[in-house]
């Protein structure tokens, strides 16, 4: 299954961040990109940032023509919209019918969508019928569809945080030497950590060194007289 | 009962619309105020034009002390922060202490957080333990802890959206003549159903006026000869 999420509307000088947390919340609740419908590099690279670093599959793509885009798209349509029909009467029919199709297209926009992309689609669906916002509506129709097991899935990444009920504790998977767990708070453990690993680091290369050394230097000299 | 939101590290230049839709998402999600530590009355202003319109007792209010107001509110306090517990594992035990405390205060930070507040409140939730949003954090949270059931609140607005498979439809409580209905898409008919309350109205003070004059005028001149 391929979740994308088109987002409409995005405009250049007011909408950087809102634009970055929708793309944040939809890595974060189970879909695998996000279709913008104009070209913001400033929201591309901050995304990728977060994704190198806390992992996953997640890309942030462009559309030149988000109405062709909709209606080539291979799977069932969602917009959501507070003018559409209620999650709660509607998430079960949708997610059967995702099921079936395997693709789903999630439709978000700002406060002025086109009126064709309400006949394009093949849902409106509204959280609740009130003016919200398109990140929160995006976050709790995921959250629906997958019955929060969104919330517990595996990214892989080079960080990690580990659940706690006070204070910060990050799993850091440092690929080149160790896994190293830090606490966040504290600075000086984790200067403290850091020096151990290359102190480490350093003793084992020395080690091989020596290894080297010895079979190559040492016993070719004074291999004889032994 | 009643929630409080606390909103924690808005900047004045960079946060406006992610302040905003915090309000929003707070109001449309069962919350009944936000409670900001810097002063904003652009978001302030937005928020009452909202509540004025689409109904509602929300507020948006302010405190110089953020510590000193998370250590003297009498219910409990729910910090939302992606290094806590997941909220899977955690909600029911919450709803269970508010059921029994009445209120709740939830509080949501920028990126930067002081340390403090980890250990001031009674719960650190996550929802998810990948960065996201603030935005996406409250509206599942609050969707969770409700049970879906605040979508389906009544504001008593003057607008009232009509839930829609396709297209739009508002319900415009006109509370100084009548109730009216009009399809959002068609100004014409928007502009007709307008004119025929304003007609309609004006022949009924016209019936009125007739009365009074046919009981007072009429019938004190000629009531007599018939």
């Amino acid at each position: 299954m391929m979740i994308t999420v088109l987002r409409l509307g995005h405009r250049f000088e007011r909408d950087k961040r809102i634009s970055t947390h929708i793309c944040l919340t939809a890595r974060a609740f189970g879909a695998d990109e996000v279709v913008f419908d104009v070209r913001d590099e400033r929201v591309e690279d901050s995304i990728k940032r977060i994704t190198d670093e806390w992992g996953g599959n997640f890309k942030v793509n462009f559309t030149e023509n988000y109405k062709d885009f909709i209606k080539n798209f291979d799977g069932v349509s969602v917009h959501l919209t507070m003018y559409g029909l209620q999650v709660n009467d509607i998430i079960r029919e949708i997610s059967d019918k995702v099921n079936e199709r395997k693709n789903m297209l999630i439709i978000v926009g700002g406060q002025k969508v086109e009126s064709d992309v309400y006949f394009l689609t093949d849902y409106n669906v509204a959280i609740g019928n009130q003016p919200h916002s398109e990140v929160a509506a995006l976050a709790v129709f995921l959250d629906r569809f997958f019955n929060g097991k969104e919330l517990v899935r595996k990214f892989n990444g080079k960080i990690e945080v580990i659940p706690k009920a006070q204070g910060k504790e990050v799993l850091k998977n440092h690929s080149d030497f160790s896994v190293l767990r830090f606490k966040d708070f504290s600075l000086s453990f984790r200067i403290f950590n850091e020096i151990f690993c290359i102190l480490f680091v350093n003793s084992l290369l020395h080690c091989l060194l020596n290894k080297v050394l010895y079979e190559t230097v040492f016993l070719s000299v004074f291999g004889e007289v032994f």
